[in-house]
């Protein structure tokens, strides 16, 4: 096997950081780099709900997501002409984790909280860190929302986090890069809350098949990891 | 717990049944009826590549996935001004779930399968049906482009089928109705091939975490599902 | 002349057969077969009207057609970027049809009945059959409207069908197979109501111009045309 | 029954002109007034065909129809965002019609015609005068590519002109205005040849079906119009 | 220095002319001919204004600007999927200077008026003999208006026309036709009114910038050509 | 008047920092804050040129501009259907201020360099700080591109930068933001090269109209403005 980046072993994470209150204007923000990975996630609430939610008295959460042009090796090109299946898969997959751990009847009447996770640089597991992330860009636009008097306590019900593992070369390793997942056999993103539950669990064998023994290494390996990220959103909101 | 449809037990299939040779002008195709869920699957081949694998020397395979207006209780709108996100992400998985078992490089060239999956009727599943019928047609069409004489040996490599599972007022259930699938905590798609190995796992916690004893006992309700369909996969393509 | 398919006489009909309710979601649908040309008609009711018909305390009908893929002999792409022209054109002939014989007035409010014609199976004469059909799918939803105590007495003020006829090789033929009318030097739908009168004439000549004397052939032969459609549609509606 | 614009009878046109060279960079261009109809008709050539027709050794005659926004009485919307139904509609008749009368093995290659037909101002009959004044255009750009050496005789293999008939008030009556068309119960329009033989043909019941006698009144009404149509075609194009 | 179109010095404007009430539907209509550039202007009034100047109480200006086809040398596709930056540039140029000499609070209530510029020929200069003919067009239907009893005085503040200047072959040059436009250094569109004051400025070094001492000279052509439109302007204006 | 942001006079720049290198994967890039406008340029090199500019031997030069939905203090939408005509003339601004700077023929080929500026936040100015941005970005791009080896010397021919310039309230400003920018009589943006000559000059008068003298109290503001942004240019291209 050859050497993973940041010289770490196969269960290891990248270096990750997150910086809260990156941008002026949104309810509540949050940057997030896995290591070479960096996303923007920044959130806000608008007084406005989808036609179908309407008339329900509750709040909705959403989210989109893209790619700077040059967030990639090989310049990306901007989806003006509507988003393409891989976007709007990942944006529905950062929104539905999101509402998971959220009290949508307690968002203070009908309002949608977007999410929009801008990517600045890719280099693997964009989505998962745009989940990481954009929990604490929440985090952050409710306390904004409770501290304008809007809500009267958090609505949050849980903590959520996501990473990704793989079968590179045979091997089961935690948190793929690019180079890692551009040839690994399986990958999959797992997203957890507090709890140690799951809330998606996304697996593909890209090539091969994989059994039911492998499947348990996998998650063995992203339960660790998300137990790692979601100490660090625990710090960061701590203002640690 | 209120009684099933067809009065089946939480580890029952619905009634399942795969009809060959529907469609006079596909180069193979699958009516399949999954209870009152039911999908017509055509499979064509076309001398074309997408520009990507052009000088690959291998052939593709893709998969295209629509409702018809009426499948559905509530009229659907059709996808005139592009297929919305869900739609890109079933074709997506039905085309990965293919591919798996497919050798590419025996196609014969650089030829592009495309199995249609046009819902006649939806009842729940209809993502998990369309891959165990996709892959009768694409048997099916294959056996044609040998006969034809495009190539010497089948490229098939395994047999996939897939089936859903979910926690449903707090059960685990096989092969979900939809309403069943429209109150279900839990929903979860599992593709395997014929060796009982996973090829796609997509398990999504709708309000609620699953735990990985949860997991587990979906993993079961799917693996013992998905043998059934194989075994009628089987005996259809048998001729019997 | 060469023999034309099913042995018939340019006078001749394709076998035809319609088999009612065949989809459990719509109000009324009817499955009709024109030799192989195979058209599924479904009707749904909507609580909605155009928005220049607000206000008129009318109802409307519209009506949709499309293809699948694999209807064709070469695969036709699905129209995900907009409706092509001829789709278009299509769908204003069915509903200016079926509209023809409706009073507006008596739908019961601004309610708007969407008939979907859905080919599966293409072999010529798509769009009269789509027609044909469309009737029976109409009637069954106002049927369906009329038990649900929305209306009390159908609103439909006659009965309609339509057939093609052409001239090909220099003979005029009535019901054009696929194989005819792509040779045709004359191409003609004819569509009636069930006092003879016509309700939409359209002729073209594709490549060569028509007389008068032959267009008097062209009529005599679609009026016996339809009044044997229209025989059919009764003999359906009556349960026979 | 009222009185018609311009004081003419049932049976009798608007009063109709057709300039010449009226654009400084078709081809061949043709401005066509009917009434307060007004159509700009410009006809292009450019060295390319659709890609179905390539290696065909054969040429193409395509048109284009819009309207100015305020061509009508309430401002008609841009078609920006694809063109409607009706448009293709009649820009596909237009092209049909034109093709019936040339040779497209004579127009010395694989060219395209393109007959860009703007109404300026319309008052009914838009696409019958589009029809009209497209021929001269068409002729004008042939004459033009064979001065310039492309050609070495005409081939036109005809002449074309259309007219509207309808049933007003339960009246026959020749050339529609916007009025009487608007109050229409039948409403048809012929497209001629020279010959006198028919090249296209629709007649639309709107509200009410018309019957085989009626329908002989009609084209009646139209051979006549189409032959007075012709006779100013042909003045015009001999420079009278 | 090669000589200009019409044997014209540096500092003349082509032949203009605009004719008034060209358009029987449109409010105001003017076609304005700045040599062999041909642009009908006409204005409509519209009881709606955009979603954002809705309870504001006041009236709107917007502008479109659109080419035929054929008024280029070689043929100009129609914007049918979108209007190009071009387009969409100089509608917004248009729009902003016709606002800056109306009372928007004058239009007797939320109205748009739209200005509909269509290029029927083009030969350089075609958004500024837009704006001098939009101004015609807009008077005339503020007129109409007025005529009608929606308002009770002109809500005109002042009078707007444009040119442009630009730099060919090192010369400054006023009212550059296509040929001398194609290879400008430096382009320059100016909007005035009335007051000689400047209402738009865009200058352009294409290839070349320009000094301080080159803009001066530039704005004197200018606002000299400038003078003369606004004294054709009001001539037409006064019935002359 | 009110006392302007940063405590600044009327002639004074916010505070401007340029950043090099802060993409990983942009062949040159830079990140420009003035005041709290925040863009983040970055330069690409692709060996393909529009259709247009193929056999010509030349490289070509353009931009493309988007904000983050939180650059704003109401949250924008993604131009997914489309970029906004804002957009679209900003970008044609940026590519055309640096393909003045550049020699086309000096990229080493039929080569395309893409600039694509992204507002990270929007305070005023984002289109010059963008250019501004762009000049370094592009600059290190042709860097890379000449250490390459594709190039042998630099094919910049001068240095851009711009500003944007206005009368608020009276007072002619430099470099407005957001809140000045709203309420501006009067908005120029000028773009100059080291020559101290004009590239591009853009002036509204967005209520009232402006005069030649005070258009000259704008350009001396500009003036003094853009040489103090070339200087931070040199100085950060120098790597102090």
């Amino acid at each position: 096997m050859s050497s993973r980046s940041y010289d770490r072993t196969a269960d290891a994470l990248r270096p990750v950081s997150i910086e809260r209150n990156v941008s002026k204007n949104a309810y509540g923000s949050a940057f997030i780099r896995c290591g070479d990975t960096h996303v923007l996630c920044s959130a806000t609430i608008e007084d406005k709900v989808p036609s179908w939610r309407k008339m329900s008295g509750q709040g909705w959460v959403t989210a989109e997501y893209a790619m700077l042009p040059t967030a990639t090796g090989e310049r990306t090109r901007r989806e003006r002409n509507g988003a393409k299946g891989r976007t709007l898969e990942i944006e529905r997959l950062i929104a539905r984790s999101l509402r998971t751990v959220i009290d949508l009847g307690g968002l203070g009447g009908e309002v949608t909280v977007t999410v929009d996770c801008d990517v600045i640089q890719a280099d693997g597991g964009t989505r998962t860190a745009s989940i990481t992330g954009a929990y604490v860009a929440l985090h952050d636009a409710l306390q904004t929302w409770k501290e304008a008097g809007m809500i009267s306590s958090m609505p949050l019900t849980g903590q959520v986090a996501a990473i990704s593992v793989g079968l590179v070369d045979g091997e089961a390793l935690l948190d793929l890069d690019y180079e890692e997942d551009s040839h690994a056999e399986v990958d999959m993103n797992v997203v957890c809350d507090d709890q140690g539950n799951f809330i998606e669990l996304q697996g593909t064998g890209e090539r091969v098949s994989f059994s039911r023994h492998q499947l348990n290494g996998f998650l063995n390996l992203a339960e660790a990891g998300i137990k790692e990220l979601m100490a660090i959103q625990k710090s960061v909101l701590a203002g640690e």
